[in-house]
C-alpha cells in the first residue's frame, strides 16, 4: 500500500524536523534537498525512509545538529573537511564545494572528509559540479556488511561511487552505484516481497552462497560486485577498499569494520582508529583539459553513439547511466512521490514527536 | 611446453628491438622496463608475448619511435599530453611523471592523454608515484570488445584502472584490474587450454550467454564487470564509460567503437573522432591530506586487519590487491621468467627479423 506525496510536502515537513532537531534554517534546507533528492530519483532506500534514523542519531548524540565544520590542512588542490559530526546531508555538499572552488582556482579539487555521518545519495554531491562544467565525484564509506573475496567477516560497507560528468544537447552522464553486486535497498524489496536473492549477492556466515534475502540478519554478507572470485568478486572488494581508503584513511575517519553503524541501536565497534565515517569528492573543471564546447560535443557524440546501440532481442535500448534516474525525477516532480505505508506512519510517529503535521 | 628467461634477458632483447626500429636508447630503456613489468608481475598477457604486436604496428606506421611527446594545454593540477603516436610504453610514463609534478606543486596532478598506443600494464604507471610518498591511479581505453548491458554491439573495451596506495612497513596496495568479468588474458588461458569459460564472463553475437571461450571469434562480446543485469553488469558497464570518458573525451583521443586495434591487420574504424587511444592518469601526494607518517601508520593497520579477517574454509587468508604479483615478481626475478614456446618463436622470428640472437 502506497500514498502519493508532493515533492513540496515531503520537503516542508523535512525541513521542519530538521529544524525542531536544532538545525539552522540553512542547514535545514540542504538536509531536506539532498535527502529528497535520493525519492525524486527513485532511490527509495536513501530518503524520507531514513529520516527517523538521522533523528535517532541525534538522539544517541552521535549526529550534532549546530556543527563547526572546518577545513583542517590544505594545498591548492586539495583539502580536509572535519564534518564536526553534523548530518553527512549538510557536511557532503559543504565539502563538494570546496572542491568545487579549489578546481575553479587551479583546475581540479580534491577533498577527504572525517567525522561526517550518512550523505545519502552520492551522485546528488556529483551532479553538484555539473553546472560548473565541471565532472563530479562522489564516495563514501559506511558500515561494514561486506565479505571480501575468501573472507567470511563483513570488513567493508557497500561504499558507493558516483560520476556526473556534463554533456551538450544530451542530458549528463551521471553513475551512481554501489561497490557491490546488489545495493542493500534492493534486498529489502525482496525481503519486503518474501522473495529469494539471486546467488552472488549474499553469502551466509559460514561464506556459502545464499538466496535468502534476509541472510544478514543469520549473520551472512553482502558480497562485492562480481559476487564470486570466478565472476572477479576481487575487483568489487578492490573498488570498495579504494573507496574506504579514500574515504577515511586519507582523512582520519573510521575504515573498514570500524564505520560507525547507521542503526541508533547497534553499538558502536570497538577500538575505533578514526573519527566518524568519511567521504571523498573531486572536481575537474572541463576546461583545464580542453574547451567545454568541444568536450561536450563530443559527449554528446558518445552517448547518441552508446544509446543506439544494436540490442539484444527485448530490449529497446541500451542504457547511459542516469537516464532512470532523470526520468524517474520528471515524472515524480509531476506526479508526486510514493510512500510505502511503514514509511508514511515512520513520519507521521516523527510529526507527533515534534507536534508537527505530516498527512 | 615452457624455456625459463632472466629478466636481464629479456630486457636486454626488448631493449635492442625497440632501438632497431629507430627508439632512442633513452626511450628504448623505458619501453623494454614497462613492458617487463607485466612478465615479472605475472600478467603474461601483456609483456614480451606483446612485443612482436607493437613492432607490427611501428610497421604500417601507426607507432612513432622518434616521438615529440608534447604538453598541449594545462593548468596547476592538470594537462593534456599529445603522444605523437608514441609507443603508449613510453608515453604513459612521461604523463604520469607530469602528474607526479604537478602534485608536488599544488597537491594533486591529473593528466589525459591523445595519440598514444598500448601502454601495458596500468598497474606499473600507478605505482610510479610510490616513491614519491603519492598515491597513483593509471587507466586506458582499448579497442571495443566489450558490450554494455543489454548491447549486442561491441562498444568499450576492457578498460582497465590501477591505483597504488603507499603503506608503511606493509607492501602498497596496489589494484589493477580490467573493468569486465575476465580479462582477455584469461580467455586466451582458456583457449590454449581447449576449455570452456564460465558463464558471466561472455556472449554471443545475438547476447545470449555462453561458455564458449572462442565466442569473440563468432562476433561475441566480453561482458562487463557483472556479467549480466541481475548481477550488476550496469556497474561494470559504467566504469568501463568512466575510464573511456575520462581517457579519451577529456583528451581528444578516441572513445567507444572508434578506439584503434591493437593487432595491425583488423582495419582501422570509419568516421574516426580522435587522435589515436587515451589514457589519464592521477597523482595525489598523501601529505596534501594528512602526514604521509600517520597514513601510512593507518594504511598498515587497514591491511593487517584485512589480511587477518576470519576466511571461509580452505582458503588461507583475505588477499590484499598487489600481494599475488608482488610474489611473483620476487619469485620471477630469481626463479626466472617461463615464455610458453609460442612467445619465444615469435621473439626469435624478430631476432632474425633484426639480425639479433635471441635464445
Amino acid at each position: 500500500m502506497e500514498k502519493i506525496y508532493t515533492y513540496e510536502q515531503l520537503y516542508t515537513f523535512s525541513t521542519a524536523v530538521f529544524e525542531k532537531i536544532g538545525c539552522s534554517k540553512k542547514d535545514a534546507d540542504i538536509a531536506a534537498k539532498t535527502l529528497l533528492s535520493a525519492d525524486i530519483r527513485g532511490v527509495d532506500s536513501h530518503g524520507v525512509a531514513r529520516l527517523s534514523g538521522y533523528i535517532r542519531l541525534w538522539e544517541v548524540q552521535r549526529v550534532n545538529a549546530t556543527p563547526k565544520i572546518t577545513i583542517t590542512h590544505e594545498t591548492p588542490s586539495t583539502a580536509v573537511v572535519d564534518g564536526d559530526a553534523g548530518l553527512g546531508l549538510v557536511v557532503a555538499p559543504y565539502a563538494m564545494q570546496v572542491a568545487i572552488d579549489k578546481a575553479k582556482n587551479v583546475g581540479t579539487g580534491w577533498v577527504s572528509v572525517k567525522n561526517s555521518n550518512h550523505f545519502g545519495i552520492a551522485g546528488y554531491h556529483a551532479m553538484m559540479a555539473l553546472p560548473h562544467d565541471m565532472i563530479g565525484i562522489a564516495m563514501t564509506n559506511a558500515s561494514a556488511l561486506v565479505a571480501p573475496t575468501f573472507s567470511v567477516e563483513r570488513m567493508l560497507g557497500t561504499n558507493p561511487i558516483a560520476v556526473a560528468i556534463p554533456a551538450g544537447t544530451e542530458p549528463a552522464f551521471v553513475a551512481d552505484f554501489a561497490t557491490t553486486t546488489a545495493a542493500n535497498g534492493k534486498l529489502e524489496i525482496l525481503q519486503r516481497k518474501n522473495a529469494d536473492a539471486p546467488t552472488g549477492w549474499i553469502q551466509t556466515k559460514e561464506g556459502r552462497s545464499s538466496t535468502n534475502a534476509n541472510e544478514l540478519k543469520n549473520g551472512g554478507s553482502l558480497l562485492p560486485l562480481g559476487g564470486d572470485r570466478e565472476h572477479s568478486s576481487h575487483k568489487g572488494y578492490a573498488l570498495g577498499a579504494i573507496v574506504d581508503i579514500f574515504s577515511a584513511v586519507l582523512s582520519g575517519a573510521n575504515y573498514g569494520p570500524w564505520v560507525p553503524p547507521f542503526p541508533a541501536y547497534v553499538p558502536m565497534p570497538e577500538n575505533m582508529p578514526g573519527e566518524g565515517i568519511g567521504h571523498f569528492f573531486g572536481a575537474m573543471r572541463i576546461d583545464a583539459f580542453r574547451t567545454a564546447e568541444e568536450f561536450k560535443q563530443h559527449m554528446d557524440n558518445w552517448i547518441k553513439r552508446f544509446r543506439s546501440a544494436k540490442t539484444v532481442a527485448g530490449e529497446e535500448k541500451v542504457i547511459i547511466p542516469g537516464d532512470p534516474e532523470r526520468e524517474m525525477e520528471a515524472e515524480r516532480m509531476k506526479e508526486g512521490i510514493p510512500l510505502v505505508n511503514a514509511v508514511a506512519e515512520d513520519l507521521q510517529a516523527l510529526a507527533q514527536r515534534f507536534s508537527l503535521v505530516f498527512s
